[in-house]
């Protein structure tokens, strides 16, 4: 083994080493992705350097200036990233300092890559949270305007996957624009929680140098600095907390993406996928799969283990900076890139479903959807529930063995099993009238549903104009 | 095999099959902890029933005065969980039916345990959220009067587990302080959004009675009615939500906890441990362990696990409700009995942590803490600062060969690197001088400090007096 | 705040520190689950010391007769579990020594509660991983006979949920088979992995005393005594391997459960589920839920919360014991129970599920699953599978339009779309005949489904005799 | 709104669905590195099909040396990937029909995507595992060759980060080849459990052309073909069992790691970083930081997370092929990554560690870690152990006081505590003594640690000449 083992570290290996190692330790091959947020804070930096006279406003201005170019270079995609420079800082200041000579250098005064990459990290992360809250609002208006044209439209709601009780469509629908509100609500509070400037936290803690955190702050549009220079550098909370947000918005799409793989199958029936969200078989002529809506559930399985990734990463370390941190960022865009596009396509793929009023029709009539409501006729006349229950049981079971459905039964069937039916009966066996009568706040009836398409309505309108497009990131 | 498998199945087998399922199905073992969170729900429910004449004004209150009688049952401890009535609702409607007949049958009216079970879970986590947050304060209470204490006590910070730069200890208690505000913040907003009163949604679709759910949501405290009744009984995201902020709580106490394993170590010697938390060994009469840091750090694992636990149970599942979301219940009891001890424990240690000023004193002179300082006097005098950060390199380097301090350096010796040196470089080489220096927002200089322990004192103050105790649940 | 927290800190404070402490770090309301494996190792260490002379001949007669009234105690549940004992070594040596005296105290020479603990929990998941194996057997043996019976009905295997191609039954069930196979592999490999003793590895550095660690391996029936005392007493992965094998297993089961969820819907109705694995509904007379299958899908998720648990718990753990460690327990034990009971009541469920041929043939019919059959037919007469794939296309759109399977097609409406066509296409249009092509190992025709069969069958019987009854644990 | 909506989705909406939708699904971006895999597939499956006349020879021919040349083209980097071909099968297949006609097309006869990507990923998930192992060989050789090294070098063994008992160098670091050597097991079993062959499976059912499986599955190195075609194509647990084997092994390397940091820290100083693996600050001189170990503790993170990925994409998933299966891939590629790459540096790192003596035997010193010695003292000589325990606290407790170690108290200041002391209890406190009492198989004692390194010598020297060099994947 000796000889072996010589081998093996021997000859190359003081190189090969120094390729692992910058292999294991390098970022650039992904953290280039918050150049642009990097030259703004940057530019933020510089700006209050020259304001406090650190560095000369001749200084300031010429770093500006590298600035502008290096941003079109960026903007041309003419910038080599340079592994051996390890991350995007040192590339974008190494860069800098080749176009405008010294000025360069003095950038980095007052300031380290701890709080730099913090604040990277956090003007990226507003822009990807308002980019996931658009996603999420063309999602709901999507569905709102689905729900708007099927209000008419009945179906029966499932419990346990079992035919339940009728609903209308748009009442369906809308809640999973309920839902998606509160994905939105737990993003937004997320953003208004981190939204501070972590610049001036140095290494660690702070700098000697005058500086004035509370204009970066502004600048960069932040709420306000940080307040703990030590807990700046050390926490990633506001990661996991986007990625838990996230994590739940992409289960409810998974529970979404389920409900339309069920529905798209020749035994639900329930809705047509257009084509350009489903896929034939190259093999079985037959076929037409739901295969957006699969990808979409599956894919909330990576943001639950991003979740997972960065909580395990943060476990048990000491304050303050541990470069185990670093692997905070891979994750986040992950799950970032996976939740906004299943948003997207998701919206796409409601827009143009197509719902089949037929089979929902016929779900609904063999469902015995009205089991409960001859159940509550039987119970308003006086008999104890637990008697009509029976009753609406032995009924329930005559239909099934003779293949028909309550309201076939003859009257005089009917009273085989219990003498008191009337003719009455039959009115609530209407489907559309046992929807009406559930007429209460969040209830299924016409007016409960109208009213919710109203305040949606109101809300999303209201909240169109306010969506900020951003670049792609 | 086939005599073999007869007698697997054979005999006894309706039987077992029976017991296996009951054993599978029930949840009277752990939900029964909702039991007063259902009594309070149904109390309300009652009160409204009888409100709106869907049950007669007598059996209300029969019902009122049933619920009495229960409750002092519950108090002393004398009541019986029957498994074979599977849950918390039907043990407590049968016991009620029992103590005051009929009346007791007429409650379930215009209710589903759908729509009941989410409602005793929304109150029972309010009062969790609540204990958690009252035990934050009282962690972040302990934390900043150790910090008032020891202003003048200066450590070095660590990055990668090196001695960086000198900070006050203060600085570093009250970093927790605020990772503690942020978890603060989480849960309360988890709350805020969750507060919506179930009731009244019924299986899945509300129901075919005259309610008025404006009445109970108000009685019971919540901001409004849920809004859905599909989504309402569908849905258990707020239970990933305060599981999720509960789970990165817990990740600061892992990485709080790892600090003071640190620190007790006779390697640091930072602290002392009282003997309340600490324990001994039956074996090495030398030992002294920090076994309730080395528990919370531990316990961080079994909160993260819940909170995959509800993520996965939810995947995929479709509207409305189904069987599995009755698995949410025992993750959520756990994450929160171990969040809820482990930020006592933690304060209880915090208050009681001797720290160990002359280890820290000695690590702070050994670490060459002071190396920037000299590196910064040189830049400030005009040397480039890559040759000034060589300059105090060759320093070090002698120091440790010499197993010197910097300080301990003669200006000769210190000449011999650089002529430029003179006396006022050992000004800077006073670590006093160099925390003061960084006088900033957010940074370790003492008017800094003092200034967010004053912060710290008003907003701590102003929110013991709101503090609501609650009985333990 | 200062008052305030005199009072929060002051008066019973250390009395109140104490039971907290003791709450988070006692453990024996759950490791008395270990008494017997405990008992079983100090016996076999205390014959051990005896042989070797490190206690009297005496004295090791006197523990095993103590051990004897104490197993009899237990059996009879006259233990009292003491919390201020902390765990169930020291409950366990407590009560011995009230029993025969100073004998007891005798009991723990040469032994730490490090390697103890190490050796019951390895002794009781050795038992358990015999019970979990035990219960995929028996629903193994309960899939394959069903299977045995369905041979001859046919049904659509599916992909993306939607109809692909017909099936057996059997060759469908014996699917479930083949992936509980690989879970019971996957056990027993952990098994023959962690059957290693740890008794004599000590508290880390194993004893002074001169011990004979193969007589207490052999007697305790493990394979060899661990080979490094330090790792012995540091490493839990084996707990991880097992709960990682118990979640995929897990995973299994969630997947069975879906499809059962899925045949048992009016919409598939492939499978009626016996009444004791169903429930129904209080409220809608009508409802027949899969609780049983829902519950055992939900279960899946505390399984892998588990697994994540443990994971979490040992990242980033120095050597060698970390107090960390006694969250392994709990885990396991929760793993354990979930994952023996949902695999009990599947086995009992499949036992009794009532298949539904009529719906499955009716779905098979219906669902073109002959289609790929005459695109096989045009191409081997010579038509390029491309042009078949349309040809087939277009036929089955008109099938589609029309409500017509492709067998109710005339020859001469086959002609208007290809002329090709003869009357010899109508036989590939057979489902059975479909199946039987499919003729090679793994397939689903006749002669493949019996030879897997007859290859289970001489497995399962094989074990069966194997099977060791253990005691529930 | 709608306006808004209007053009949210007009205009270019057709075109940009397509392009989100081709983005969610394709999976060349990634699957691509299965190319070699694939074509090794093809390859086997194209004799075979000439083998058996499904296909000419000719065909057969002509396809094998359109692999030549596309297998050259790969190996020059002269493949140009299409999106829009989706995956890495139509790409490929439609790069070989380029070269050579007709009979490219003729390949995917008697065959699917379904099996087609399950044989890839197994053939490559094999290559992976043997390359793990072969890196996990290298970590404990050169954890091996440190031992033997540092045989004589005593520190003390640690329990609750507290120093507890001397153990040898040798000996800790031989406990982490035994991790290692467990990890070896879990992945070599795994490759054993499924080293099946997936060809012929077809999509779900077969195929109805004569095939051979046998013959494919001996060409490509498998154990047998699978036995269940829609088992086969229906499941992945042979990638949550890898990447189970995988998380635990890099827990492991978390553990390794945070020791690493800890020995590296001023206040331990029991180890010096080789350069090549430790950085420096550019603001602080003094500072030489352990970022490697930092970042292979972090890289855990993903790890686990990869895995908690997969198990949440399959849960619930009914058979047999779902879409949501293709999110398999780059969890697994990017854990082979990140274990791969951090035993590399992990062996690197160990192999050029530079161990301090002189901190450890000093910590060994003042440890106390030879009280347990004195206790064993004055057991012998009758004192019941619990007195002793006693008499050893006071003596620390003075030496405490005193800044003294044991050894240097005189006799008659041991006398004073404990009338019985004599001269030869100075025997005792020699550690090397001490750890040389501990001599049993797994004790630290030199013989047993020789021998150990012993067998480690025969089994690593046996396996090296057994590594395969295998292509990087």
């Amino acid at each position: 083994m000796e000889n072996n083992d010589k081998k093996a570290w021997g000859g190359r290996f003081a190189e090969d080493t120094a390729d692992l190692a910058l292999k294991l330790s390098e970022s650039i091959s992904y953290d280039r992705r918050l150049a642009r947020q990097d030259i703004r804070g940057s530019r933020a930096h510089a700006r209050m350097l020259a304001a406090r006279g650190i560095i000369s406003a001749k200084d300031g201005e010429t770093i500006q200036s590298g600035f502008d170019q290096l941003e079109k270079e960026l903007a041309e995609g003419n910038v080599t990233w340079d592994v051996t420079k390890e991350d995007v800082h040192m590339n974008l200041e190494s860069r800098l300092t080749a176009i405008i000579g010294d000025a360069g250098g003095r950038l980095h005064t007052a300031r380290s890559r701890n709080d730099q990459v913090a604040t990277d990290t956090r003007l990226w992360l507003r822009d990807a949270c308002a980019q996931t809250v658009g996603a999420i609002h063309h999602l709901q208006s999507a569905l709102h305007r689905r729900a708007q044209e099927n209000v008419d439209v009945l179906l029966p709601g499932y419990t346990h996957l079992q035919r339940a009780q009728p609903v209308r469509l748009a009442h369906h629908l809308l809640a999973w624009v309920e839902m998606l509100e509160r994905d939105r609500g737990r993003i937004s509070d997320a953003v208004q929680r981190f939204n501070q400037c972590p610049l001036g936290s140095g290494a660690l803690a702070g700098t000697t140098f005058p500086i004035d955190r509370e204009q970066t702050s502004k600048e960069l549009g932040f709420r306000e600095p940080t307040q703990n220079s030590m807990d700046t550098v050390a926490d990633r909370d506001f990661i996991a907390e986007v990625l838990s947000a996230w994590s739940i918005c992409a289960i409810h799409l998974s529970r979404f993406s389920e409900e339309l793989v069920l529905w798209c199958s020749q035994e639900f029936g329930f809705v047509k996928m257009s084509d350009a969200y489903a896929t034939g078989s190259s093999m079985m002529p037959q076929k037409k799969n739901p295969d957006m809506a699969e990808l979409i559930r599956g894919k909330s399985g990576r943001v639950v283990g991003a979740l997972v990734s960065i909580l395990t990463v943060m476990k048990g370390l000491p304050l303050t900076y541990n470069r185990d941190m670093q692997e905070d960022k891979e994750g986040l865009f992950d799950g970032f890139d996976t939740v906004l596009l299943s948003l997207q396509v998701m919206a796409g793929m409601v827009a143009t479903l197509s719902f089949q009023e037929e089979p929902m029709a016929r779900a609904l009539k063999e469902g015995f959807a009205d089991a409960t409501e001859i159940a509550d006729w039987l119970a308003e006349r006086g008999m104890p529930f637990r008697d009509a229950h029976h009753v609406v049981g032995r009924l329930v079971a005559r239909c099934t063995r003779e293949q028909k459905v309550l309201a076939e039964l003859s009257l005089e069937e009917l009273q085989q099993e219990h003498a008191g039916f009337d003719d009455t009966v039959y009115e609530v066996l209407n489907m559309e009238r046992a929807v009406e009568r559930r007429d209460h706040v969040g209830g299924p009836a016409r007016a409960q549903v109208q009213a919710q398409l109203q305040r949606w309505q109101t809300l999303l309108e209201g909240r169109a104009n306010a969506l900020t497009p951003t670049d792609p990131i």
